[in-house]
């Protein structure tokens, strides 16, 4: 049996779009005169419509968060493991909404939209978008969906981020938060990777300063790297030696600049792959975003006050091995809370997978987020 | 009184050159028929030749370790606070040899030199060069000079891989080894590293297979991005926290691509700096020298049988914060060696500079360093 057809599974979907005609201002100070979001839903929205779940997605996310386009798809949406029914996010329960954000490259207007002012892809000229941006983009699509308050806003990474910006930005149209592997903001190291990253794609000859859609071109160099440099960070030291050791690719040394370790043949692999799915400007957008996610520096870094007003319930997770937004990060999240007397639950998750084990089957992680999950009450539910 | 002038300093040096006329076979099968090596000396040999030390580059190291070539010099050499009168490296008692390593790209043999059978520079047609041709090339420049026993062979990084190949492959020749913030062999994550730096360089336009010298050109952009990533792994997250946090460069986010972090800035500005004083085919070199470093895969993956018949005493150092080459690996070669009953000191120095540390002048680590530098014994030396 396909695991298309597999019970757990929210098996076929479709994306959905929605045209957007009222202005959005950003932060950055511009205005999109209008804009389209692509999403999916999974479950079934309740008469009450007090069942509703926001998923937002990370860096390289997308709104295929579950579910299968067609019967011959080889894999599922990115967060399988965690949505579908008897999963944590249980769409026997829950009314799952998942977007593509904007600036994103999957459906959503971006900077491989065309821009309707002068018929090209927006490229370059696309705004810089923030955190609190999609927060409040997405609020809109709650207003076309007629959700008022979500049962929970949940992400992991940046989407972890969004999360806790609707808590701060909507504090009554939540009643839970659940930001999983993510930090109150970027390190210096963090940024400097990303900078790194975005060093790569500004200066890769095909970027044509972010047109090249007109030269009919992809600064492939650049995004693969940008994808390799990437995966080191979201694996942690430990899970690399188990996955690749030293093994040799084909079990001895050559002398030569071709891949010889088995580490260097994935890393190959997953940058070269990812230049196929994704947007070199898209990828600028969102490391961007991320640098820029800094929700105490409007209160005087002090994040205890960011989230002084916050009023939906927490769960903050975390992984033992991510090094990217290490278990003392999540926790800087969680004394300010507690600082609020703001109800919040925390679980550090022994794991060996770095910073993609929010992506990954662990056992005790997905019991606790099951757990977490069904004590979330859903008014109106039939008990 | 400029630095020069220092009492500690050794002053003004000037690089010597040896042209090396006899055939060096190297691991990958392939001999260069001639080569030169460039090297600095400080401090005086005595006249049983019993106080000579050999100094071993890391990767972007050269011979130029310390001192100064003229009154007019902003820098000295790269281990000025190790080495000069009165430092643990103490030229008042030791003869320093310090050279550039065959492949490098300051004056010894390396793929910018004329290939003298072509007329042309070597550039991919120099051979990969390995930790252990190295050290062989060393122990000739050490023939050259008399030198049949060094008091000490010490290093830093891939340094100090250097320094502990000498105990394997000469164990007669040398009577301390001083391995400073160094490992066994490299993790699956450090090889990622060198690979997406590799990559940077290879995929660079002006790269032109390796020829870009023919072409008038560098791969700067790889280059820079190389540098720019290694900056990163050089460095600690809480030391990029304590050098640039999350400043803004203009106090405020200006929604571009253009510098705005403090620590982006100083990336970019390492990574072009980088460009006019190295190589790319040299950079190539050396993180494939480190890759392929792993004397126990001689020995069934086994490290204490690879160093079971060292005869030197071993001074090994590690530092907190450096998550390249972390204490735990410096602590395996300590514990190899007690497993062989060698005689070992080691110290893990508490420093926040990352690997960066072995560069840095921290008291802690200098006076460790010292005391085990005077309890050297010189044959022949007035007491």
């Amino acid at each position: 049996m396909p695991d298309i057809l597999s019970p757990d599974s929210v098996g076929l979907v479709t994306p959905q779009t929605h045209q957007f005609t009222n202005p959005l201002s950003l932060e950055c100070g511009r205005t999109l005169p209008s804009y389209e979001l692509v999403y999916e839903t999974y479950g079934s929205l309740n008469e009450r419509r007090t069942n509703a779940i926001l998923i937002c997605h990370a860096l390289s996310g997308d709104h295929h968060a579950a579910g299968y386009y067609t019967m011959h798809d080889k894999k599922p949406g990115w967060w399988e493991t965690c949505i579908g029914p008897g999963k944590p996010i249980d769409t026997n329960r829950f009314f799952v909404v998942s977007l593509n954000n904007l600036g994103g490259c999957k459906g959503s207007t971006g900077p491989n939209s065309i821009n309707p002012e002068t018929g090209n892809p927006f490229g370059p000229d696309f705004p810089i978008v923030t955190v609190k941006d999609w927060v409040k983009s997405q609020a809109r699509l709650g207003d076309v969906l007629g959700i008022t308050q979500w049962a929970a806003v949940i992400g992991g990474s940046l989407g972890g981020m969004q999360a806790l910006q609707w808590t701060i930005d909507y504090p009554k149209h939540l009643r839970h938060c659940i930001a999983i592997a993510a930090a109150p903001k970027l390190s210096a190291q963090n940024i400097a990777f990303n900078e790194v990253a975005r060093q790569a794609i500004l200066n890769d000859p095909e970027f044509h300063d972010g047109h090249y859609y007109q030269h009919k071109v992809v600064p492939r160099q650049g995004l693969m790297l940008a994808r390799m440099l990437g995966h080191i960070t979201y694996l942690s030291e430990d899970s690399m030696r188990k996955k690749f050791g030293r093994e040799l690719q084909e079990g001895k040394i050559n002398f030569g600049f071709d891949v010889e370790f088995q580490v260097e043949s994935y890393l190959r692999y997953q940058g070269r792959s990812f230049v196929n799915r994704f947007d070199a400007n898209t990828y600028l957008l969102m490391t961007k975003a991320l640098d820029y996610f800094d929700p105490a520096s409007q209160h005087g870094d002090d994040l205890t006050a960011a989230l002084a007003n916050v009023q939906a319930q927490f769960l903050v997770l975390s992984f033992t091995s991510d090094w990217r937004f290490p278990p003392s990060r999540s926790r800087e999240i969680v004394k300010a809370l507690l600082n609020n007397r703001k109800r919040v639950a925390y679980a550090q998750i022994k794991a060996q997978d770095g910073h993609d084990a929010f992506l990954m089957p662990i056992p005790h992680y997905l019991q606790i987020f099951q757990a977490y999950m069904q004590q979330i009450e859903i008014p109106g539910e039939k008990s």
